[in-house]
């Protein structure tokens, strides 16, 4: 193998994309150049015309990003135009965003053979349609990665997707798949505290997003799971298409501010303590839970008890954690330890890269 | 991409082996050709030619190897020869023994640019100087994926060596890392059930090499720990260069026959029955490890207590696990699950071999 060089666009320099920039320019390959051609943002851009490398380091690019992007936005159609005109070099698309534009385009990349690299679950979790677009298995298709999609860097999508191709076959995946919701119940099952103050904590500490229903909705972790289902075959039409137990008590998803919300909740932490309780007289704890069941085409969000000694009882902080059955893994592998986080995400994402600029 | 052909060639058809060659004469691919152009054993073989591929079906390889194999051995030398007539397509060198002559042979498959995937350890923790021939970076040489030589088909070597290549850094990993000592010591700590007792079960199950005191000694973690170490950048002159200590009671490594060493056992019942009553008394369990320790530069493998509540206390049957604390996951990485068994292994090696031929 000789050195080759890889073009690779970027969209998004948020949370996820400033630590995959640092991490990206640092890294070091004999085999191949990862050439940054295009990053782009909400409203900028900054596009190498003759597509030699962007003068960017690991220590610059913020600013030299800043001092040289040029105002408006890039479409995806011009993008895929823009990187397909250099004939020389593959090219990758890295998508930081949770952009539903760039998910939907994300077929027009990969038909013309741009391969895509990304932790955005948009793609992955809408329409069985646009999944099935993605993965026709065409040889002369972009390839798609996404393990940053489920547990951020944790090695859970990729593992799924080999296992099965050696013909292992999924039974049951169970897991706890967001971070604010980890954190949440985790802490709320170990220390005496109400529940509305351990929700206004993880806001505070920024584990939450803005308006913590969001979370509690059950609605990220439902497309989590949507993806986990589908990697194991199920044939799930969308994550709105399966029960998902909302964990937003009485009608207070109806209120129209987070910051009434917020300030509505503890009127229910009495009636959340009492499901507490009754769990701890049987030596359970709370855990809000996505799970898959291949067998019984079963898939659920929600909440679910729990004994003491289950390894999903003894998790700390905001740590995702994954069970997976299968046919060869009779007793589960288990894989646990922070589902988010900037440099874990980003170091997914980049892993996603290196192995599809090796693939090419 | 278009379709590209891979040969290979599969040294070892035993356990591991059998199921590895039964999973890849069953993979459906819609890039690569997996040209299985010859299967090696202790005293026979069977090669093709002309390079086609060896007409062998998943249900009939055994019994087609069995009438059409050729008596003697094939030498490494051989087979790099062999392999690299064929100028129009590269080839993966499959090890699926335990033999040291093929393992130190590596290198120089590597350097005529064949490359490796094998579960067999011996190669990565020998001396220093052998791992570091076959990892030089040299963008000429064969790959060398080893993923199934610590814990099997569980995601450990390739996760370790993608986060570390990402940028993060290793300060302590610690595992069980022997199926049968993780029998051996769960039951033990669960069951009111002798030392001696437990062992002779193990024994009985399988799980345990014909002599058991082959895994008491720990020699196998030492290898397994050495993998790890030297991944996480430590320099660890062989599997022999730091203490280990064995869980051989007594004098009884110098006891002749394996016979004569399970007659022997029950007379340290006893004295082991204290050491499980001692940690029990402080609400541990006795468990047997291989750490790494980055900052300390230390490497270890011997029993070790833990609390009730720690996620290695409630392992169950003969599963490993393996806790990666890093620079970014400062909460460990645990992957648990089962670290033996032929289906599992051989999806570990098939997977890496997959891996390669992408990249070829
Ligand atoms: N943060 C985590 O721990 C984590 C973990 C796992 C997965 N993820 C996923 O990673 C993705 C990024 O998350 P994040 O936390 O980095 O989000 P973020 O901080 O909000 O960053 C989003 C970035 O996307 C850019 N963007 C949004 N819409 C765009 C558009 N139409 N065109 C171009 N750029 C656009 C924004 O541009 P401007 O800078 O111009 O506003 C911003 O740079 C999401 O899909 C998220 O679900 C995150
Ligand atoms: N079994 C597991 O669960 C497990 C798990 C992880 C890793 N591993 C590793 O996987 C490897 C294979 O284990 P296994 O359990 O499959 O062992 P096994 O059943 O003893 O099979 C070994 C095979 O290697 C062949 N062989 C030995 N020396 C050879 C030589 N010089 N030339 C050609 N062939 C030779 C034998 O040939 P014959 O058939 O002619 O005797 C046999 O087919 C070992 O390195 C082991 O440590 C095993």
């Amino acid at each position: 193998m000789s050195l080759k060089t890889v073009n690779i666009a970027i969209v998004g320099t948020g949370v996820v994309g400033s630590s995959f920039l640092e991490q990206l320019l640092s890294l070091k390959s004999n085999y191949i150049k990862y050439n940054v051609v295009a990053v782009l943002r909400y409203d900028s851009h900054l596009i190498s015309n003759d597509y030699s490398s962007l003068p960017i380091t690991s220590t610059n690019w913020k600013s030299y990003i800043e001092a040289n992007a040029v105002k408006g936005a890039l479409s995806p159609a011009q993008v895929i135009e823009f990187l397909n005109k250099d004939t020389k070099a593959p090219a990758i698309l890295v998508d930081n965003t949770s952009n539903e534009e760039w998910a939907y385009s994300y077929p027009k990349f990969v038909n013309s053979g741009i391969s895509i690299a990304t932790p955005n679950k948009k793609a992955f979790s809408s329409s069985l349609e646009l999944w099935e677009q993605l993965f026709t298995g065409n040889p002369k298709d972009g390839l798609v990665y996404h393990e940053a999609t489920v547990g951020a860097g944790l090695p859970v999508v990729n593992f799924l997707k080999e296992i099965i191709e050696t013909g292992d076959e999924v039974e049951k995946i169970e897991g706890i798949f967001s971070g604010s919701l980890s954190f949440i119940f985790n802490t709320y099952s170990s220390e005496d505290i109400e529940f509305s103050e351990i929700v206004a904590k993880a806001k505070s500490l920024g584990y939450t997003e803005p308006d913590p229903r969001d979370d509690l909705s059950g609605m990220d972790v439902a497309r989590k799971v949507t993806i986990l289902a589908r990697i194991s075959g199920l044939k799930i039409e969308s994550a709105s298409s399966f029960p998902v137990n909302s964990f937003i008590p009485g009608n207070l998803d109806k209120v129209p501010t987070s910051q009434e919300f917020m300030e509505k909740l503890p009127e229910h932490d009495d009636e959340i303590k009492q499901l507490k309780e009754e769990a701890a007289k049987e030596n359970q704890v709370l855990r809000f839970v996505g799970a898959v069941d291949v067998k019984e085409n079963k898939v659920s969000v929600g909440i679910q008890k729990y004994s003491n000694s289950h390894p999903f009882a003894s998790l700390k902080g905001s740590d995702n954690v994954i069970s997976i059955k299968t046919k060869r893994y009779t007793n589960p592998v288990i894989i646990q330890g922070a589902g988010a986080g900037a440099a874990v995400t980003a170091a997914g994402v980049l892993s996603d890269v290196v192995k599809i600029a090796q693939r090419l």
